[in-house]
């Protein structure tokens, strides 16, 4: 059975003194009125971390007792920091299970009360255990990605800073078209260059904001004008360690052929896409999995202008999680709003796309490990054609790889990237260098070492030794090579 | 699309040294070895709250890494108490939407590592804020149900005793012959006195206890001898006090309505059942809201043995949450799994019933506002009838209210119902005594008084005086009528 969109609603997303409950009832009454409903057949809710974030369990029922529609059922779905294409995936099923007729979706997160440090805390939960125990953040993580694409693009820091910048630049601009934006202010690249170092080379404006906010969605059985054509999903380790590449996610490409294949169109044939760029370089690498660019590529539709809002294809036209803000639990779902206002010609006359009949939005859940590629179309789009379609993007898939637990052991690697982390998690020294070591059997370690605090101290592709203290690993830059032989003490054993 | 069973399987549910990941992965093994598959095309993980219990988010992506099946994808879905019955009705639409065809349901919760006194707390946050406030725990608010219960069944207290410890006594038989029991000894009538109290009259016996666990099904869009033939949830307000009804609960009748018409059967035609016994009281309370007795004569069926094992309607022949446990996010799941064992003939030679061709699992979320029924059967079932079929349970379902918040005032109501809560949350002194006072305008009032200390000192029906103090009510006995007029000094608004 085919699902529509009947409504939509969102609250601004920002610091706001509402309660949870309230920005969400806010964000629910918008879209029930929207659809002109005054009840629906179930509600699905997507809530990151209310246990941590807000101190209650049981939100299903709160909200429904909150919007005066006790009785009705009440599920609330998590899928991480994609929890709001996650729950939409979730409710796009139960309508095209023909045993409901109207779904309410709605996400929301309340963040800003707590202090930073905490907040950051509760946020780095969603990172493997055995990285998170090195103080590795999601900043971190991204950074050390953001280091190793530069690498392999061949650009110098130097250069990648500048399209990081562009990127900035741009979600920013084009958050000053939007109302509901958290930030309705251009920067430029001064302000870029000039803001703090979160987790080298990452800035505070490559890193998306503490937020909160709500975004609800009314899915119907009943033919509307959008149509949810494709929806995909896939996971990845938990480690990114594990993974086979590190700058680019099977998750998202997995998620795309999905999306694509289920929607009978191919990456060439999408109008705009809102892309997670919770961190700038993820943009990017995003656009590349999606199939819009080769990758390695991606990084030259930012310099071109491609991805503009006047570009062939504008990316984040709502100003991305960079701007609009990133309220964990709703982003997703308000990814999949801007392309429904898009869709419908009701983005506002500074922010309407000129070409919107079909958009595409791609949610990260975790590192890069539990992703969504989300695509809607206007029902009166003139499809190219529907019979003898064949997908034609076939992203390679290097599959990742999850080695036995290994014990700690001596020995030399090669620095394959790493980050200089200053805004380190409670406990830790800062700043704090993490970098992944890849080790002669080919295996990936994760390390640290808290003396290095410059980048300057380090270099990738540099030999490194490999030094077990305390349950993990320091590196050392390996300048006495003769002292430390070039040989693991025990042969790790890895699964196959 | 139809949607069968084909694989299930579970751990022992107790105290366990092994992790949730660990537990959960078990029982997923067991259920895909069940179903004959190594691979699924979609997770559904049900876990009320890992966040605070384990430390973790993103458990989806965990434990789909755990499996060795990172890219499948995998969704978390919680509905409080409820969440293993939430996870499987989840689950039933998506394979019911045609779009997956294998989805393994996987459930459980990791709870026994921490304090009681934590885990309580934990617990405690699925109540209403509000109720939660006065030192309010699930024991204390099921305590309070059962009380006004023996007043409406007009049972003394010690003849409601009697039956709650008969409750008790029948589940914990049952549980001996259940091999992942938590407790496989039965009690007797003196066992059950002796045992401490926990929130007066519910004893420690009458009380689920603090377990960990999992439970795993696969649903399959492929005929197998097993369907779920029926499915309904509903919601009901977060807090007790807004209930028309103390004593059965409208989010069950409201499932029930549901699942008995997607399945097209009545009450009278189901073998045998699952009812949530989180505390014994509820068991009864659950068979009258299915529709197995009428209101108030649950009780009678325990006098009587027909809900015993050889009785004509076993209810919880599994041992029940009692003494099969309650891992929380679990529950739900395991009582779906007894109807699948019963049914497929699996349960073993001294639990197997004689009459197993449909059974119903019923699972409270929260202090009954999200709950779920479903119903499986063999699909060799002999229907009586399926043409002209009609629904002869009609529940009496009086809409719940909620007022506006109501300004601390002064005035007298009738004591409805009391507990004299043992163990107290942190902070509180304890006993404390809590009463749900119906004021003269017909508004419930939850209040409360430490220095009550004995149920002698309280009577049901009894006038008292509520007193505001530090943001909450006092009860006190009205003994000095004259002093304290019998009007609030505000005119409460309510919302109709």
């Amino acid at each position: 059975m085919d699902v529509y969109v009947s409504g939509v609603g969102m609250t601004r997303f920002g610091r706001s003194s509402e309660s949870l409950d309230q920005l969400m009832a806010d964000a629910a009454t918008l879209a029930m009125e929207n659809a002109g409903l005054d009840r629906v057949d179930a509600i699905y809710i997507g809530v990151m971390n209310v246990e941590e974030f807000v101190g209650d369990s049981n939100i299903a029922t709160v909200l429904v007792d909150t919007l005066g529609l006790s009785g009705t059922p009440s599920t609330r779905v998590e899928t991480a920091s994609s929890t709001g294409a996650g729950v939409f995936e979730t409710a796009f099923y139960v309508v095209a299970s023909g045993h409901m007729k109207n779904v309410l979706v709605l996400a929301g997160e309340k963040m800003t009360h707590l202090p930073t440090v905490k907040a950051t805390r509760i946020l780095s939960e969603v990172i493997d255990r055995s990285e998170r125990r090195y103080g590795a953040t999601m900043p971190a993580l991204a950074a050390m990605i953001a280091q190793r694409y530069a690498q392999e693009a061949r650009l110098t820091i130097s250069q990648f800073e500048e399209i990081l910048a562009q990127v900035a630049i741009k979600n920013y601009a084009n958050g000053t078209h939007n109302p509901l934006a958290q930030f309705k202010k251009a920067i430029e690249r001064d302000d870029y260059l000039k803001s703090p170092m979160v987790s080298y080379p990452l800035r505070i404006h490559d890193c998306a904001p503490i937020s909160d906010g709500a975004a609800a969605v009314i899915l119907t059985a009943q033919p509307a004008p959008i149509r949810v054509s494709g929806i995909g999903h896939a996971t990845d380790t938990s480690a990114v360690r594990h993974r086979a590449s590190l700058t680019s996610f099977n998750s998202t490409r997995e998620a795309a052929v999905k999306a694509y294949t289920m929607a009978q169109v191919n990456p060439s044939d999408i109008d705009f896409a809102e892309v997670h760029d919770a961190f700038t370089p993820f943009e990017i690498i995003g656009t590349e999995d999606l199939g819009f660019f080769p990758s390695g590529a991606g990084w030259k539709a930012i310099e071109d202008g491609t991805t503009q809002a006047l570009g062939k294809l504008p990316v984040n036209p709502s100003g991305g999680l960079k701007a609009r803000g990133h309220p964990i639990g709703a982003s997703g779902l308000a990814q999949i709003i801007e392309i429904i206002w898009q869709l419908r010609g009701d983005a506002g006359e500074d922010r309407q796309l000129e070409r919107a009949e079909i958009g595409l939005a791609q949610s990260i859940g975790g590192l890069g490990n539990n992703n969504l590629v989300t695509i809607l179309e206007r029902t009166d789009r003139k499809k190219t054609k529907s019979e003898g379609w064949k997908l034609t993007y076939h992203p390679e898939i290097k599959p990742s790889r999850k080695p036995a637990t290994p014990e700690p052991r001596q020995g030399i690697g090669i620095l394959e990237t790493f980050t200089i982390l200053h805004a380190t998690p409670e406990g830790f020294r800062s700043p704090l260098a993490l970098g992944f070591v890849k080790t002669e059997v080919g295996e990936r370690i994760l390390a640290c070492n808290p003396d290095y605090r410059s980048p300057k101290d380090l270099k990738i592709g540099g030999k490194v030794n490999l030094i077990p203290k305390e349950g993990l690993y320091v590196f050392e830059k390996a300048t006495l090579m003769g002292r430390v032989k070039g040989l693991f003490k025990s042969t790790p054993r890895t699964s196959e």
